[in-house]
Parts: structure tokens; C-alpha cells; sequence
């Protein structure tokens, strides 16, 4: 029997990268995707605990099932882990994306995407997302199939420590330099904020901007590995403790 | 003059709890509030690039101005930071909350709360998260009053290290045990899809669910603190690179 993999993104069920991604694992794996029903770029691991969560199922085939849901990725995992996985079996493997832009460095934070590995690693199976630094609607998807079968196929051999889970980022070009092991820059957004007023006089805004590495020399992070032309894998863990603070903590409380 | 503290949330400005910080903190520091126009329970650290965002000032008086903001607590923080401060000071602290409910353990993944400190690390200023394990809208804060006070002094006097925040979870009694440092414990949400039916057959789910903890028997934890009556102060990260993970993936790749 072919593995398992449970899908969701945040672009929605309908966006050329998920699509992509079935396309090229249907072959070697059997499916269930779980996808917001719009873009839901920016959502996070955000939960819906105060609205219903509605789905549909849109495309049933030999070894594909596809459901739309109004929930956030999150909601999307839970809602499909839960109750809409084929009798009897488990995932082997949850995959995120492919994702219409970079989730490196801190996007992942924000990342929608990065929210369905993150629950996919909290119920305790290996996860992986996938993220392209392309964020047009019709991004060529092409040169990452190779990658996609491979890291896909070693994720589920593997497997995964409990808790953790990868973040994998592909740089905007035809062909890749190789892969490289990264860890996740430190970064921030700047100059975010597009004021505009609206035709009644308030004023409202948009979220803009551009990233700010703070660490462009280093060359062990995801953010130097893409702009060098390689496939970055982020080794990404829930247990955001910050381990080193607990012993100056301790003398302070 | 006043050390300047930026207070946001997920309950709302409206919130007893963000007021009852408000409250608090008034005496001790200058206060600019910018939180959401509504409860956003669960956003985590989303933000809104696809939506403009609204806000208003809903209170200005010496040493206090609120605002509300139609974004999630991420927004919030992003929309303040950059465009609502006083002329020329930059604060000294943001926290986050107090958030009515628990965001210890994974609960700080799905929060709100945590999504306001976050963003307050990733832009370089100490940030605190507090949250009080009762959810209730009339849940009672006053047993926190000298903590807030005691942490957000010293979070000011030591600032901490780029990149790192802290989650002050406190249990629900009238009087604490003391403070520990602790790791957040590893757990997961279990049972978590209500199904409903709508009244035109179509079947709807509520995300409900509970809390299971995977290592109960440990005593460095946040969940064991609060458990035991202790206020639990985690330190915490945005690096979330599984760095043991590392080395592991070089040999495979």
C-alpha cells in the first residue's frame, strides 16, 4: 500500500502550488487534502474557537480526496486529522504548501503554511513544508519537483523527533545549487505601515514592507542559502523555550 | 520621566483583564494601548496583508492613550509601533495581555497574546506575556497586581536578549506560591471537532477540545507550576531552529 500524506496550505485549495504538489506526489502516494476555501496568507497556527468551521468535499479519485473548509490551515489540520482521514489509517507524513512565497527567517512566524506543520508536528506526525520565493499566482512550480519526491520519501523513511518538523524554502530560480541544512535567520519587517484615507476622511492602512536580515554575513542561515541559489531546510522545533535565559531568570525572580 | 510600556491583546480593548493592566501599571509608567476592536482569541502571531485595517482613538488621557485597531494583535503591534507612538520615545517594554485564559504549554502557539510579544522581540524591544488560567469575562485579577508590578519593573531594569520574550502564565487562585522558571511542557489538543448539523442537513464543526499534557511527571514545566499553584514565567524564542536536528539532516541531504 502507497504511504499516506495528509495536505493543507494557506492559499487555499484552489492555488496553483497546492495543485502542483498533487500532481507530482499522486504517483507516489496516496492523498487527503484539507484546504482553506480562499487565500489565508499570513494566518499563522491562528485557531477559529468562536465561528463554525464549515467544508465540502471537492474531488474524490482512486487515491485523492480533496475538502474545502472555511477555517484557518490550522483549523484545517485538526478538522482533518480528526475526522475526515480514511477509515483506518493514519498519515505517514503532513505536508504544507506549496506556498506562494518565502516562509524563511521570521516569515515563518506569520506563515500560514508553517501553522499546518505545526500542527501536524503537535499531533505527532513528521511534517514538511514547502515554500517558494514566488508569490505570483502563476509561479512555475516546475524545478522543484525532483526535490519535492525526494524530501517527501526521506521525511517518511526518517521520520521526525516528536515536536519538530521542517521548513523548506526554494529559491526563485530554474535550477538549484543543491540543499543545504540552515538555520533560521534573525530578521525583522521595517517600513510596513502604507497609510491611505479613506473617501469619509479616517484614515486605514495597509501592511507592507520588506524583510531586514540582521545577520546577512552569516552563512548558515536559510535567508543566506536562498539568496545563494540553494534549496534551504530548516530543521524547526515547537519548543520555543528560550533555554539559555532560564538560569539568568532564575537569579532574577 | 515614566519608563513608556506598549500594551496590546486578543481579548480586546475592551477586556477586564487588558484594563485591569491598564490599571496597574498606570502609577508606575506612561501607557499607549493598541489593541483589537474585538475578541481575536487564538490569532496567534497572523497578521492581515489582504484586508486594510481601521483604527480609532478611543482614550486619551495624561499618560494614557488607547486605541483600537480592526487587526490582530500582530497588526496591532506593527500599526503602534510604527505609526502611534508619542513623538520621539520608543517604549521600553510591549507586553501583551493579560490574556483571560491559559497560554502555557503548546497554548502559546495558538495565542493571541503571544502573537503581541512576538512581534514586540522581532522589533527589539523586552516583551512580557501575561495570562490568567480562567477565561471568564468577569475572572478576577487582583491577586496578580504586585507581580505585574514586580515583573514588568525588573523585564525594564535587565531588558533581555534579541530575539527572546517572555510567557507569564498565572494559575487560578487567590494566592500564588511563589514564581518558577520553567520550560514549556510538551502537549497536545485532543478531541477537538464538535460535529453539528445545519438546519438544511450540511454538517458545521466548533473547535473544542482539551489539553493533554505529554509529560506530566515533569517538574520543570510551565504546566507543572501552574498545576501547583506557582506563577510560571517561560522564557521563549523566536529562533525556533531544531538545532540537535541539525547535524542529523547534513548526513541525509
Amino acid at each position: 500500500m502507497k504511504p499516506l500524506i495528509f495536505i493543507s496550505n494557506d492559499d487555499g485549495y484552489q492555488a496553483a502550488g497546492i495543485n502542483f504538489l498533487i500532481d507530482t506526489l499522486r504517483p507516489i502516494a496516496d492523498l487527503i487534502v484539507v484546504a482553506p476555501d480562499c487565500g489565508r496568507s499570513g494566518a499563522s497556527t491562528s485557531i477559529t474557537p468562536a465561528l463554525p468551521l464549515r467544508y465540502h468535499l471537492v474531488r474524490q479519485e482512486e487515491g485523492l480526496t480533496v475538502y474545502s473548509c472555511t477555517g484557518s490551515p490550522t483549523d484545517c489540520v485538526k478538522l482533518g486529522l480528526e475526522c475526515l482521514l480514511p477509515a483506518d489509517r493514519k498519515p505517514d507524513l503532513v505536508i504544507g504548501g506549496i506556498n506562494h512565497g518565502d516562509n524563511s527567517s521570521v516569515n515563518a512566524h506569520y506563515s500560514g503554511t508553517m501553522g499546518v506543520v505545526h500542527e501536524g508536528a503537535m499531533q505527532g506526525y513528521p511534517a514538511v513544508a514547502f515554500s517558494l520565493c514566488d508569490m505570483r499566482p502563476d509561479a512555475d512550480f516546475t524545478p522543484l519537483a525532483p526535490y519535492l519526491i525526494d524530501i517527501t520519501l526521506k521525511a517518511i523513511a526518517m521520520g521526525m523527533p516528536a515536536f519538530t518538523c521542517l521548513n523548506v524554502n526554494f529559491p526563485l530560480c530554474k535550477r538549484f545549487e543543491g540543499v543545504r541544512i540552515c538555520r533560521m535567520a534573525k530578521a525583522r519587517w521595517v517600513e510596513e505601515v502604507a497609510k491611505r484615507e479613506h473617501p469619509y476622511g479616517a484614515p486605514y492602512c495597509w501592511l507592507v514592507g520588506y524583510r531586514e536580515c540582521c545577520e546577512p554575513e552569516a552563512e548558515d542561515t536559510d535567508d543566506w542559502a536562498l539568496s545563494h541559489g540553494y534549496v534551504a531546510v530548516t530543521p524547526t522545533t515547537l519548543d520555543n523555550t528560550a533555554y539559555a535565559l532560564m538560569e539568568v531568570l532564575q537569579g532574577a525572580f
